[in-house]
């Protein structure tokens, strides 16, 4: 036995390898007695030749327990989660927290940073001038006793296996294959001693998955991942093809969040939210259905108290409060450039591509594109124009926030090139595709997506 | 572009890479701005995607550029020189190197150490007390142009590449992989400053390759290459099931050859030396045909002239020539260890395994398991029984020498039972099974193993 090489040599082979295997293997790894080169050997042969349910599932458990893993069963109450696997505008995170807590399902929600163009909740919470992500194991777990609601980074001692392969995956050309996906994503979550979590996967050309049954196989794996480690797990798959809302870019994403939570209905926005927080209401046992769940989380944002939640929620974690006042900003923002419908744009607006607005929202310095830059908080683009709305040459399509000035003229083109036009109103598709659970895929009904009315 | 990931994703997606990516991918590699983790992802993926005809050709070139390339243009003759993929008791260099030489043409010969159960030719020529195998290029060139003959090993600026991804395959798993291994040989013979190549290439289970196809395989990669690098290139698929002669070991093999070079007929050694002779003499355009060089390099034999190179080889390289004097040895040979005929021993030995013979000289110090292992230059196994002669109860099978007494009765029954019996004579093949050149292969005919009385 000549471990690692006999393990590599196995699976390069397409032999399935034991659960201890897996764990020798990824523990080995994280503390270094495996090497670099050894482990993106056996990545790429698992790329190549697969993982079973079995090894995934050993892989995630590994990933897991590599570092801390937290508990919370002190505190009262279901804890639920909502993961997201990254989209163009995506800010439903915040909404749907304050919501569901404020319902009172606690939510300790660890979150990610942006990186390429999908962004990341911790980014836009960190737009709210003194907001703090980085939190103590011990304020974590006594701010979600507190008021119910958490928000922050994940820490060193969470998973680091996750942290230390997902490094050498993204230079060895072995990200996009679901065990690790999946893998990476659910190990942190378990970790972070929740007790059902709510998944949005994502789908579209704004979306890391673009294929439907690639989102579908992610979707099962980690579905079946929560329900082998105990933790009941809910899925929609949902489409990324043009931005959610209107806001891309931190701060502009937070102030939509916030008129959200106002109230104010932003069709794609209040329909993925609300089927979010109806699952989450669900499993965190205060609903009786998911349809419940939803209009209790309507009740929630009529009430108020869901945007008391969020108030509780900066407060708690030093943010400065006064943004929540109307009519108040934070300071910084930069001035808006127009960009306006061409000539040729009579009608309506047929489509917008998501990954454009993506990738431009990086340029304009919203995004990074190496874990290491930073972020201009303020940056980014606001639509005054979606898919199904009527159009006329030269009304503005969109304002783009930046400070970066010397290529501006290069981005109002790309976003006006985004758009497309048509005579005729487009047909718009709910943004809910299916949902997954243990008891298998059902299609998205009319009643699921009752705020569709874009 | 993002250099290299691009290129092991493409790999890794089974798409044929560009020459000139492979190039940038190796030489990047070699200088060190690409670290092991990216290369072994890509062996790894090339491995299981393959490599085409004109990758592995590019990837040689690489690997041959790598370092110096040696121009031996300017010493008379057509060079010549032979590989052998390696295999048990295989000393067929110690005798056919000097007969070729002795017979005109030149022998450049760049060999390797043994590794695992497979002998190499440096560990036996440095078993005769003082001979040197490393020399300097300048050494090299001039000990060839003066005698005709020079044995060395490779040298730090020979194919660097080489020697940097040999070690990364070993320990990721990416070793058994034929455009590997082919490009490995072929790109250090050809910076070895050859003009043509016999290759010998080992099948069975004391080879490397134990399928035929296999073998069959690499045998046509090694000779594509040879031909598109513009040196001709003829190869012998060779059987390796049962060890090569009687001895086994580094010095037991050298006294071995000594008997060979002086006329004594050790049967498979014989066919295969002349049969390998035969071709070197003919692409070394002293014979009209490999027939015809068969019988000069018999004469060779008989007139002492093969023993005479080898003298003047073992001088030219500071080794102790007493050794040649009829009865003479080299010191410190340990007593040998009988290993006997168990009682159901009666009729004919039936098989012999070759591998196990491999693995116990091993055991017994001949070989190394490591790279960094000493050898010790007298350990070894000689039989004097081999597959076909008659057998009692209790007669000598095998003498086994060792200083390495504290297992030796496992070794001792290991050894016995590596030996099968039949009572009447079982068939002995031939040890040649085809010829492969540019032209094709050919099937083994009896007058080219005319040697072939076992």
């Amino acid at each position: 036995m000549n471990f690692p090489v006999d393990l590599i040599i196995r699976k390069r082979d397409g032999n399935a390898l034991s659960p201890d295997e897996i764990r020798a293997l990824i523990l080995s790894y994280t503390r270094g007695d495996v090497p670099d080169y050894q482990m993106s050997a056996f990545l790429m042969a698992a790329f190549l030749r697969g993982l079973n349910e079995a090894e995934t599932s050993a892989l995630t458990d590994a990933m897991l327990y590599s570092g801390d893993v937290l508990d919370l069963s002190g505190i009262p109450g279901t804890k639920v989660d909502k993961h997201s696997t990254g989209g163009v505008g995506d800010k439903v995170s915040l909404v749907l927290a304050p919501v569901v807590a404020a319902c009172g399902v606690p939510v300790p929600m660890i979150s990610g940073r942006g990186l390429g163009y999908t962004g990341g909740t911790l980014d836009k919470l960190e737009s709210i001038p003194g907001f703090r992500v980085a939190l103590s194991v011990h304020e974590y777990a006594r701010q979600l006793e507190r008021i119910g609601l958490v928000m922050m980074g994940q820490t060193d001692e969470i998973a680091p296996a996750d942290r230390k392969l997902y490094a050498l995956r993204d230079v060895t050309g072995t990200v996009e294959f679901i065990p690790f996906i999946a893998a990476s994503i659910m190990s942190k979550k378990l970790a972070a001693g929740i007790d059902a979590l709510v998944l949005d996967v994502k789908c579209g050309r704004g979306a890391f998955m673009k294929e439907r049954n690639d989102a579908r196989r992610l979707t099962e794996t980690m579905v079946e991942i929560g329900e082998r480690f105990g933790k009941q797990t809910v899925a929609w798959l949902t489409a990324m093809d043009v931005p959610l809302g209107y806001a891309i870019g931190n701060w502009p994403e937070v102030e939509e969040s916030i008129h959200c939570l106002r109230g104010e209905v932003i069709p794609d926005i209040s329909e993925l939210t609300l089927a979010l927080a109806g699952e989450m209401l669900h499993l965190g046992r205060v609903a009786e259905s998911p349809e419940q769940g939803r209009k209790l989380a309507q009740q929630a944002i009529t009430s108020g108290a869901a945007l008391d939640t969020f108030a509780a929620l900066i407060e708690a974690q030093g943010g400065d409060l006064s943004i929540l006042e109307p009519g108040k900003t934070r300071p910084g923002i930069p001035d808006p450039i127009e960009v306006r419908a061409p000539e040729s744009a009579t009608g309506y607006v047929a489509d917008i591509d998501a990954l454009i607005f993506g990738q431009t929202a990086v340029a304009l310095g919203a995004g990074r594109t190496k874990k290491e830059d930073p972020v201009d908080p303020t940056a980014g683009i606001v639509l005054t124009k979606r898919p199904g709305d009527p159009v006329e040459p030269g009304e503005i399509l969109a304002r783009i926030y930046t400070h970066r000035m010397h290529s501006v003229a290069v981005h109002v083109r790309t976003i006006q090139s985004a758009f497309s036009f048509s005579a005729t109103p487009p047909p718009i598709g709910s943004i809910l595709l299916e949902r997954y659970s243990a008891a298998g895929w059902t299609t998205s009904t009319s009643s699921e997506s009752a705020v569709k009315n874009r």
